[in-house]
């Protein structure tokens, strides 16, 4: 992995990744020439017991591109800079110029409940230079290099002393709200363990105590053995639908056994790992012969700085649709109670995927 | 109150609710003449330890309406029933068909993780006989009767041995899902308290413990000093954009002094609450001129036999719009992490919403 930091005009980092050698006189534009002044600030949420994040200056976006502007191209026009340069880079990252979280970090106001700095980062990662691709059509060794770019970025984030968890996510399709449809992703790193992941961990760490093994772990041994669901076995990393899908073309994908993050992956471990990912993207695509939209979050130990022998790496998709035709919206119960109503089973949503045939 | 129990030929109960007394005989229809056999199942996801319900037979729909049919109409043809009579009565709750939780109840199948009867009820509540109106425009002895109903359910169900929770919710527009428009909500009640409502008692109960005071009692007593953000202040309600609003348009309507649930409310508070409600309906209405989604849910105590004196009745609204035509998508980080984003400060949409004039 060949990599080269740069620092954008208007003051936020950037690293781009590429398979070959880069060179060293590459610079990154920005289509903002001013560093960002406003910043986000954190309120406590005492009904619920987590933090909000209020960016309003993410409103102010005075930045108003043509339809046809595509900030994540490389930049052809210096006088129409966008956010990534030219140059045989294969993956960029760099600092959201909105960030939810970091970015200038103000002083918080004085409010009725405790308030904090947004400490943290947003970070967008650019999976491709090629618009129309999508991280399913990339080459198997295009995706290695992805999780290898996840794993330096948590290593990096995750070891600055503020950093708490590390989520590299996707949101793909203007279904779940995107509206720039260049391939990328984020990586958002938060001064906390958020509300989600630290439930896992604790069901997780529960388990490990009282078995003294993983409880991704035994899921997917008990997984394995039982067999319905499975959409990829490899010799170190499966997909499979979950038997407790709370969406009906849930998948998830992990190594078998247990590495607590991306950084900890082995090299053939991350090159299973991106063929179970290739696999269940492309099989998406596939089933309807459209571009299958959908939420996808990679879940690790957090770098809180205690040990986390519970934790297991891996992915969980949340597609939103329910049928070729049809969204499944979270309402009433999923959003207000938690509590998920599915319409489908796992076990006939599986076999739909299952048999969609994918070469690569 | 004026009400009649009936039941539906396929077996499902009914009730109507009246200002006015009800003729005794009155039938109850159903556009289904036999009893749904299909049941649902509860399974457990190990790894954010919570229940989902999987209610296949949901699918199976055999029912296919002409677009113009609205099954919450009178019904005045027999020949092609409804699910409600003709008749004075001004609202009416009957048992979902396709329930997640409840009506026939099969046994669950046997698989890797723990599986469960889903035992629970799922009840639909046809807010008036009228179709082209909305709850915020009903006279406000109708959505103070409203108030009532909801807690002579909460007293029924929740006495039944194995519900633990009623939660009470609309789901408002086609930007949440709904796809029929006639005004109506639903009442879930689960067999166990379901995570969020769980997580919102317990950081009450420890407020409680630690200061002898509600945790929300508290709260409104502080808006209330801070003033910024009220929409209404009754002598025994109000309604608020909360400080840590986690939508923009985000609303809390409550009664002053803490009431377990619906059915403890006293005949004054429950006037004034049913003021705050329609204030705030009228409020979301009047802004772009225009019916504005949302998904509402009234919180009440737990009905799990055990004693809650830290609960707090109250309603938490969440619009989905973030501006007149930009909606907001819950993606990574909010339903990944559990951690929100706002791009506005709740005190700039109160504004607005407080800029709104109302008149009843």
């Amino acid at each position: 992995m060949h990599t080269l930091e740069l620092t954008k005009p208007d003051g936020r980092p950037m690293t781009l990744y590429a398979r070959g050698p880069l060179p060293q006189d590459l610079r990154a534009p920005s289509p903002f020439p001013d560093p960002l002044t406003g910043g986000a600030h954190l309120r406590w949420h005492p009904l619920r017991g987590e933090w909000v994040t209020y960016a309003a200056h993410r409103q102010d976006r005075t930045f108003l591109p043509p339809p046809e502007y595509n900030p994540l191209a490389p930049t052809t026009d210096p006088a129409n800079p966008t956010e990534v340069p030219a140059g045989p880079w294969d993956i960029a990252v760099f600092e959201n110029r909105f960030p939810s979280l970091g970015g200038f970090v103000a002083e918080p106001p004085e409010l009725i409940v405790p308030t904090a700095s947004a400490e943290g980062r947003c970070e967008v990662v650019v999976f491709t230079q090629d618009r129309t691709a999508s991280l399913g059509a990339l080459p198997l060794d295009h995706i290695e290099l992805l999780l290898q770019v996840w794993g330096d970025r948590t290593h990096r984030i995750g070891g600055e002393e503020v950093i708490q968890y590390v989520l590299p996510f996707e949101n793909r399709g203007a279904e779940v709200g995107v509206t720039l449809h260049h391939p990328h992703g984020q990586i958002y790193a938060y001064p906390v363990v958020p509300p989600v992941p630290e439930r896992q961990q604790r069901m997780m760490a529960e388990h490990y105590a009282k078995r003294g093994r993983g409880l991704l772990e035994d899921h997917i041994a008990a997984e394995r053995r039982d067999g319905a669901r499975m959409l990829y076995e490899g010799p170190h990393a499966v997909a499979f639908v979950p038997v407790c899908a709370r969406y009906p073309y849930e998948v998830w994908i992990a190594p078998i056994v247990p590495v607590p993050g991306f950084a900890q992956l082995a090299p053939v471990v991350r090159a299973d790992l991106a063929k179970a990912l290739k696999t269940v993207l492309m099989k998406y695509d596939a089933l309807w012969q459209r571009p299958f939209p959908y939420l996808m979050a990679w879940y690790q130990a957090p770098t809180d700085g205690k040990p986390h022998p519970e934790s297991h790496l891996h992915a969980q998709i949340w597609p939103p649709y329910r049928t070729r035709d049809r969204l499944k919206y979270l309402a009433g119960t999923e959003l207000a109670a938690g509590f998920f109503a599915m319409d489908a089973l796992p076990e006939d949503k599986a076999r739909e995927l299952q048999q969609v045939e994918v070469k690569f």
